[in-house]
């Protein structure tokens, strides 16, 4: 298999690691890189010393292979990063949550591969439009911070598919080597692979955040705090609270004060699975184990091959009688 | 292309038409049948006399080729339509909206084939211990009633199919051929197809609301109504209203002196766009034209067999190292 994917990022499989806050630093990127598929450095949940230590570390552990960055636009200082991305000589670099004009020349003029990751076609336009060299387009299902149109990976990935002809990646619900070729044959070229990577042995995530996402069943996450920023997470303590204000239809200014600073780091980091934000994908329910980046990168290439191997040996629908 | 879809119920095209309200009387369900599909009569909008008119004129459309008619078990009269449907000789029931064991015994003892529409692989199960033949698993994206977790299609796929062995029938988000090859890579064994008959020449909802329909983008529908059962509709007036009670934490007795009678009868059968309860499915923005029932079972089997020998033609992933 090679396709615009492989060839844009030279990797061995159109699969890439999302970053993700308190999730992905360099031991996950450079393991999910190593493995044969892209791994990503997620900035958002870092001050800048520790990205420059965290792209460092990932450096040496990749030698010669690719990894990424993947910078909010919206980060406060995001001056600083994109200087320390620059001063650090990182190659790709996705950015998300923002507008893709305001970046990506600036980027490509440093030699950077830009990728912009949307929920939505018109974004993707626009991101064509900025000239960026490829799109990930997530739908409703991802965990995190997530659109407000709330599309479904399913009905994504042929709208963008419609609406750009740059390389397509998918993002959302993907965890298995089947959802791979469910979103290829719905035009996107590769994938972008969350939840899946952020339960592994070399996620930073904290060991109870893992093994709490590993009971959790169908129904556990919810898109929720809508009014700030719609955000997929898991049912808790806290997602009660915000719950009972979203009931009583609480102005934003109430969430705001509830939500406070530094509630992701609490629940997915330091494991505090009653007051935390315990952000994750609705893909969560198909998780149950905690294998390594490169198990889980081997899994996807076979589960891939076998569902491409089904294709290959059914039948196709019989003709439709013509007239 | 034979499988335990097409054989279940004799059918050229593992593609089953949705029972919708207001949408799919006889004519809509005989031209899908006629065309190698399964047309569902969706008694959900039918007083029960008119149910037995629409069973006897689509018997007639349809000759020896199968039909079948969708039946909400929390219609107010279900003794009553229940009786007609045994006295008309209807040899395929689709039911959904309630609990699978209190009918499938009783349908199956008069020699029905019997299939639950569900949104989560909990009632799966309960429809497997129930001894239905068959399950439509409905995602998020789908139209009209909703179920209240919120999983995608490409989520929940896979969730049912891990849950049980009886045939799966895959819905929610699914317009185009290259959505059945998705949600078949998924494990799906057939697909039950909504929004995009309700949009043909047979389908009985209004012309105004079908044009109405060709107009939406990317984000014109959303799931609503949460407070009485989530509801997936159009963005319009009636909407505006809703989401101001939904702002400010109405409770439910308000949604329900809002919602009133007959709101989706207004909007899809009569056409009242602004007053009227416009349920379609998110996947309506990919849909552009009004063609007949057999143009869309055509369009569907060939986009099918493009995309499967896109497969064949593929390469596989290579093979991932070993040790």
């Amino acid at each position: 298999m090679d396709n615009r994917i492989t060839a844009l990022f030279q990797i061995q499989y159109p699969i890439i690691q999302g970053g993700m806050v308190w999730c992905s630093g360099w031991r996950l990127a450079s393991a999910v890189s190593n493995a044969g598929g892209l791994g990503l450095i997620g900035a958002g949940s870092m001050h800048p010393d520790t990205l420059r230590e965290h792209i460092r570390k990932c450096r040496q552990a990749c030698g010669e292979l690719p990894f990424g960055v993947n910078v909010p636009l919206l980060y406060p200082e995001i001056e600083t990063i994109m200087q320390i991305v620059v001063e650090e000589g990182v190659k790709i670099i996705f950015t998300s949550a923002g507008n893709p004009k305001t970046w990506t020349s600036r980027l490509k003029a440093d030699g950077m591969t830009v990728v912009h990751v949307v929920s939505s076609s018109k974004f993707a336009v626009k991101c064509e439009e900025a000239g960026v060299d490829a799109i990930v387009a997530e739908g409703f299902e991802a965990g995190g911070h997530n659109g407000r149109e709330e599309t479904t990976t399913l009905v994504l990935i042929p709208q963008v598919r419609k609406s750009v002809s740059i390389p397509l990646i998918a993002a959302g619900g993907i965890a298995t080597g089947r959802a791979i070729a469910s979103v290829m044959a719905l035009g996107a070229e590769g994938v972008q692979v969350g939840s899946r990577f952020a339960l592994t042995a070399e996620s930073s995530a904290s060991d109870s955040f893992k093994q709490y996402c590993l009971q959790a069943q169908e129904g556990d996450t919810v898109l929720t705090l809508k009014k700030l920023a719609p955000t997929r997470l898991l049912k808790n303590d806290f997602y009660k609270c915000v719950a009972l204000l979203e009931d009583s239809g609480a102005d934003v200014e109430s969430f705001r004060e509830l939500l406070g600073k530094g509630r992701a780091k609490k629940g997915i980091f330091e494991g505090e699975l009653n007051e935390g934000e315990l952000e994750i994908g609705q893909v969560v329910s198909l998780i149950d184990d905690i294998p390594s980046a490169a198990q889980v990168i081997h899994r996807l290439v076979e589960e891939y091959n076998a569902c491409r191997e089904e294709f290959v040996n059914s039948l196709r629908f019989r003709e439709f009688p013509a007239g």
